[in-house]
């Protein structure tokens, strides 16, 4: 399955504005031959926590829902975005899968909320990151800070993901995208898609840096704009971004955390070795 | 605290051999100023499973247990070394915590086993990793394989560890030591110092590339032989070894994963912010 991702900065409260970056995002990325395209965490109405809350209304989250929805049915592509929930009965941060007819697959509402100004801002969500069924694969959602736990990850994991999608806000902590993306990829044999904002929004500078990491721990291939290659030995740079805006393309595969010995003599075998029963023992002896 | 870690090749079953390197590396370690000499898996005996189980005597473990209790005590530095278990009632892979008296401090038994090699050779452990509190900081032990599964090290860290001490036998996946390794200690906000075999050993070609991971997921920085550098701001190297010999030294310190926005506004603030209760409620509705 072919995906994207779009790596940009939004402009806060300009809904307008953002949903045209992500109407063009949609349209390359269709172009490309995506499927799916992958939007940052709030990206359709800024990442600014403090003025989400004091000025943005109900109707206008709702209203930039069914546009969404119009972009992901008007380009023929599935769609994950980030918005707001309404203020009734609380607001949360949530990411939800659209499909390229435009039907809401999943809702997810992020049970981490990052630091204070995300904590005064939004109430934190309860339920289990949904699975979703699409194009042969099982794709899962996080939103921002949640994949930084290994919990989460290993959640959807177990019970299938082969990639999980997450839409974040990353500004400050380059170690998140370098590091522990990667990592909940290969510890999960599973992919992980990671789009981030890039430069300056409400104060903050953020980092880029979009990843799509797959089940070794490294980037998947990076699809480049324009005719493919004559060679498929032709070098491919990995699907990481750097600072500026970006869509950035790859193929993703099938999970390979489930393997067996038999079925992978060089492991490792990481879903299949664990020992859930043994951490739980562990637990109740506090 | 200061430590140091020996990455060598073991020469399997000649514990003669190997203890020989061991106390040459004590002795070194001490002069360096380290409290503590982390060894890799199965060192004094070599990394080779089938060997171990069909050639070696519980009066040779039995031994070498002895030696390496006397060669801590000899060079006044506490040594965190790994064993199988004597075969009676069943052979595991041991690390064991002796401190500078030789007395020992902590014993854990591997409960994630690699692959069918060690599998057939070894019977996996069920206890919970040990925590040891020595030099003013809480250290917990792993071995190998486990610091791959994240359930193990948040165990550790949530019980309040500040440095994981990881012996182990790496070979063909550099992957291990330079992300994985890396986020468990960012992902916990403490230090993982993980110590492997370099070269050939019993048909393997081990990885080499022990690390220091320290809370920001950064290597620690390397402290050099010879007299300290005359100005603290001089350029420090970190503490990650290639592919040849090396004892290397770093100072390690406390564990910040339970720090609160109140004690460090910048976060992250991962074992505050983790929501068990939540991912139990997530298990239960499978």
């Amino acid at each position: 399955m072919r995906i994207a991702l779009l790596q940009a900065a939004a402009v806060p409260l300009d809904v307008d504005h953002d949903l045209a970056v992500i109407d063009a995002a949609a349209a390359d990325a269709a172009a490309r031959g995506a499927e799916l395209l992958l939007t940052p965490e709030l990206f359709p109405v800024g990442y600014a926590p403090a003025r989400i809350r004091a000025e943005l209304t109900d109707t206008t989250i709702e209203d930039a829902a069914v546009r969404l929805a119009a972009i992901a049915r008007r380009h023929g592509i599935a769609l994950v975005h980030s918005l707001p929930s309404p203020a009734d009965p609380h607001r949360g941060i949530t990411a939800t899968l659209v499909d390229a007819a435009g039907t809401v697959r999943g809702v997810h509402t992020k049970t981490h909320l990052f630091g204070p100004a995300e904590q005064e801002a939004f109430r934190p969500g309860e339920a289990r990151p949904p699975l979703v069924e699409l194009g042969g694969l099982t794709l899962g959602l996080l939103i921002c800070y949640e994949v930084e736990f290994p919990e989460t990850v290993r959640d959807l994991a177990v019970r299938g993901a082969d990639v999980v999608l997450v839409p974040t806000a990353l500004a400050g902590c380059p170690t998140v995208a370098r590091t522990l993306v990667p990592a909940r990829a290969v510890e999960n044999g599973i992919t992980v898609a990671y789009a981030n904002h890039c430069g300056l929004e409400d104060g903050l500078v953020f980092d880029g840096e979009s990843v799509v990491a797959g089940p070794d721990g490294a980037p998947a291939p990076r699809l480049e704009a324009g005719p493919e290659p004559a060679s498929s030995s032709a070098e491919v740079a990995p699907a990481r971004a750097g600072g500026d805006p970006e869509l950035l393309v790859a193929e993703v595969g099938p999970a390979r955390g489930h393997l067996t010995p038999h079925q992978d003599p060089d492991g490792p075998w990481y879903l299949h070795d664990r020992r859930p029963a043994l951490y739980r023992r562990w637990a109740e002896e506090d």
